[in-house]
């Protein structure tokens, strides 16, 4: 019997124990994380699946995992099959498999700390249609038979410098305490840990990649807070820190505050969107009148003011000349053509590390070589990593977190003499990246009305990519984040100053190369004489050289070699006082003019 | 007393004879027609207001009018404000002014045919707020006291050719019908006259501007019809034109028929977005299982067949003959400075009278000199109307019904020599909509991600226009006709291969000048060597020429010169042999290459 077919077994038994017939297991944690920690890793400890996202369901004879196309071969290499059927998450979906296995009068259980309300109405009628039914479960029946759950990270939570972060907390606290008051709203309910981060000013090492202290909080129309945080993770420098407004309470007696919270039907917000239904059964379980309303902290956090704006040009000098020497590196290795994936992602993370303020990669690297570039979200291993070869692109998609700022960018590097087609398909990425970075639009606008622009010169030949153009970034917080973003799907999120995002067009040809290139872009004001609307633009945070050997410069036009020349004389004279003379010699003719 | 005091008072008796304290007068009638017949202009009869889009609230010691930012200088000219307080509809919405001046325990009356669902959803819960109720009432109380109002058009409907419908009633019907029948939906019912016109291929004459029959109609999933429509609307080779499958009832007993078609709870479908909500208040009654989705003409109308598109062309060169004779003509008798506005566009629907199968205008022109050109829906007066003075535009915005196409067009006119600013914005306005004319992309894009892109060049500048890029136009049909539209608003509707829009970039300085270039392009796949994905672009259908005269070339890039040198090539090459000698010689100069 194996490790997977005991635990779905003991899973089982517990479940019949409980009194239900199944059970679902989503890769989420309380806090609808990103990177979720190891001790809510409970969908790979059940099915051996260790992708980003899927959702598996267990029922008495039957169970399935769901994941997306990312991770269909994934899956399939870790998951066993004749203990999950596979599925693929939008084309056959769990609410379908639910309605089809369940049977009549069965019970399908869930944890509600791990479900938004949204999914939770379209399981209950997934169920409901099967003539069964689903149950919220007190307690975990997976976390019951989970013998070594690896136990909540013990690393303190810690402050956040003002000369980082530009703003007290006080300050931001009483922001938005003035528009609850004014809204009549007793409280708001905050689950996003990196929502808390940053309204107190703290930062954490609960989570991988990104520095979150897990916690959860109510802030009040009188701008004092509860943190609820686990005993041993403030110590006394963080508490003195976070001052007399902020009192503390544990994380168990987190449920008994929500229902004391909402008595006497006080008003009381969550954001739906992002808070556990859970949260939501707590506050109606003590009387509130809840105001659901998108997490108030969501767009403060999102528009950087000038300190961290500072701080995240000053980190993109420092990654700059981490990637620069890098390139350098690669440059002169690279011919030799014994470069294989892992070793050159870690001689890029060597140099990142030499960095001040450096605290840690923002997300796991991807390092694609040839083929494996084509593979959008690619991570290299043993078994599957390619040696970089002439006449091959090499993609490398990586970001640190700084004390200051994160960053994220992507460079695709010719090896050897790109062929024609290749440095066609670069060209009109490159285009797309300019296209996007040098726009200006008016006050309003949102990155959806934008995404077409950087994807126009692919499009003109009948090229495309599948993901999004551009993604939120943080201030030394998650290297995505929301809620504005550059892409297909439609957005009422406008654009506003200090909003950091990607600017990542791409290209890919399953089982030949992939190309990426991609700045972090911060919005900024533009004035403009005989300007009549509020008009915003691109400043261009991130400083590296842009390969110019894959370019075919027929294809550019005088504007975008004009921005490409410009971008390059300003990494140039930027990062060659910080960098050694052999790594500035190479930057000196990598940053040259196109023309 | 005044006529429209002498009106108020004699509704408000009216109401207190129906035991309401007040009632909602909406410009619209029972289908939510953009124009809507001489019977249903209860707004204009109440209120004296003659403009498009408006609503009045009438309580017993207060009375308001709801306009948006294009009618407030027209309301104030037209309706008394010490009868109708006055109130900007986004700013000082309805719901506020219910919520304001209601009083508790008063009634607030609406007639369900004139309002969709969401409307009186919002209307009901304003007059909550108020302590107030919102009731239907089963007899327009406005109606009752109006005593001369016009009795229904008596005007037939016709069979709409073959040979220009292209697609027979009956396929259409089996095509729809079976959709129903795999949805396991009995019927559904059709409250748009554009949707029932195209489905039955029928035309009429009920409205201004658009070619409708006024009717309802239910199609079954056996793809049998029941018309609702007048009597003596339908002359013998009209009803046998409808054949055996099409029932035909009388309007009055229309709701009967509602309430029996869903009697069992049987699964009957509307569309909430356009069909009244007397309509689902009908089917309620009558036990119907409701099930809301889009008319489903919307589509298959909106993508038009190949025997349309080949009517849309040759209406486009019969509408372009008229617009180059109607240019020759002008640039011949501008210079003599004694024109007007609508002695001018009484000339250019002289020419447009001479074309074969020439309906009438497709909408009112806009014929704008000078700073009325900035007015964007501009209607010219005696009053209002300028001279085309030297150094200044003259925008003209028309368009015709044609038995084979519906037209709409708009040229702005360089009258002697324009200023360097004129010309810089003309040619900003001009790149715009090159650069969506000449765009491709993929299957699955909407024209929310492309309406950035005539916007781009004004952008640029700090300019932009506060109107959409453009609308869908119907087959002999609707000018304005959805889904389709391209616009800064988000919208799910990708662009199918059939679909015509209109690309109408702008440029407004309000009391100087304005400019719009407007053609009609179609939605056309296109074949692309190494395409990867299924492409799209458009095929432009308006021919006629854009004045160079008011370009400035050096802001022009090689691609859009050529663009527009192609262009003027094939409007010449086109409409030469269909004009006469001097038009010809006029045409050959105004359309030479740029360069």
């Amino acid at each position: 019997m194996t490790v997977t077919a005991d635990r779905l077994g003991s899973l089982r038994l517990e479940l019949a124990r409980q009194g239900v017939a199944g059970f679902l297991v989503p890769r989420a944690d309380e806090h609808q994380n990103e990177y979720v920690p190891a001790s809510a890793e409970r969908l790979a400890w059940l099915t051996g699946f260790t992708g980003s996202a899927g959702l598996a369901v267990v029922l008495p004879d039957a169970a399935a995992i769901f994941v997306d196309g990312r991770y269909t071969l994934q899956a399939r290499n870790e998951v066993d099959a004749k203990l999950f059927e596979q599925c693929h998450i939008t084309e056959a979906p769990a609410t379908e498999w639910i309605a089809a296995n369940l049977r009549p009068g069965e019970i399908l259980g869930y944890d509600p700390r791990l479900h938004t309300m949204p999914e939770i109405e379209r399981y209950a009628a997934a169920a409901g249609k099967a003539g069964g039914n689903l149950r919220s479960l007190d307690r975990n029946p997976l976390d019951a038979v989970w013998r070594d759950r690896p136990a909540p990270s013990p690393l303190p939570a810690v402050p956040h410098d003002l000369r980082f972060a530009g703003r007290s907390s006080e300050e931001k606290r009483g922001g938005i305490a003035a528009s609850l008051a004014a809204a009549k709203t007793e409280a708001v309910v905050l689950t996003l840990p990196d929502s808390i981060a940053w309204l107190l000013n703290i930062r954490g090492e609960d989570v991988p990649y990104t520095p979150l202290p897990l916690c959860f909080a109510v802030l009040r129309a009188d701008a004092t807070v509860t943190l609820f945080i686990e005993e041993g993770k403030l110590p006394p420098v963080t508490r003195a820190f976070l001052g007399p407004a902020v009192a503390v309470g544990r994380p168990q007696d987190f449920g008994a505050a929500l229902e004391a919270l909402g008595a006497g039907g006080r008003r009381i917000q969550a954001d739906p969107a992002t808070a556990s239904a859970w949260i939501f059964d707590r506050l109606k379980a003590g009387g509130a009148a809840i105001a659901p309303a998108p997490d108030p902290c969501l767009i403060p956090k999102a528009a950087k003011n000038e300190t961290e704006l500072a701080g995240a040009r000053a980190a993109h000098r420092r990654d700059g000349v981490a990637l620069t020497r890098f390139l350098a590196w690669l440059a002169a290795a690279a011919p030799g053509g014994a470069l294989r994936e892992i070793a050159v992602s870690d001689q890029l993370e060597r140099f990142r590390r030499e960095g001040e303020h450096f605290r840690g990669l923002s997300f796991p690297t991807i390092s694609g070589a040839g083929s494996n570039g084509a593979i959008v979200h690619y991570r290299a291993s043993e078994a599957s990593e390619r040696a970089l070869e002439p006449g091959s692109f090499y993609l490398v998609d990586s970001g640190a977190q700084y004390l200051d700022g994160t960053t994220d960018v992507t460079r695709t590097i010719a090896i050897g003499e790109p062929s024609p087609e290749m440095r066609d398909r670069f060209t009109r990425v490159l285009k797309g990246h300019i296209a996007l970075a040098s726009c200006r639009f008016p006050q309003g606008t949102t990155g959806s009305q934008l995404d077409a622009l950087a994807r126009h010169a692919l499009w003109q030949a009948g090229l495309d990519y599948d993901h999004g153009t551009g993604h939120g970034v943080g201030s030394y917080l998650g290297v995505h984040e929301g809620p504005q973003r550059i892409s297909k799907v439609a957005s009422a999120q406008p654009l506003v100053p200090g909003m950091i995002v990607s600017d990542e067009p791409g290209y890919y040809r399953t089982g030949a190369y992939g190309i990426r290139i991609e700045n972090l872009i911060a919005v900024v004001p533009v004035e403009t004489e005989a300007a009549e609307r509020r008009l915003y633009g691109f400043e261009t945070l991130t400083l590296a050289p842009i390969d110019r050997n894959a370019i075919a410069p027929a294809l550019m036009d005088d504007a975008e070699i004009n921005w490409l020349d410009t971008y390059h004389a300003r990494v140039r004279e930027t990062l060659t006082p910080l960098v050694d003379p052999a790594t500035a010699a190479w930057l000196a003719t990598a940053t040259g003019p196109l023309g």
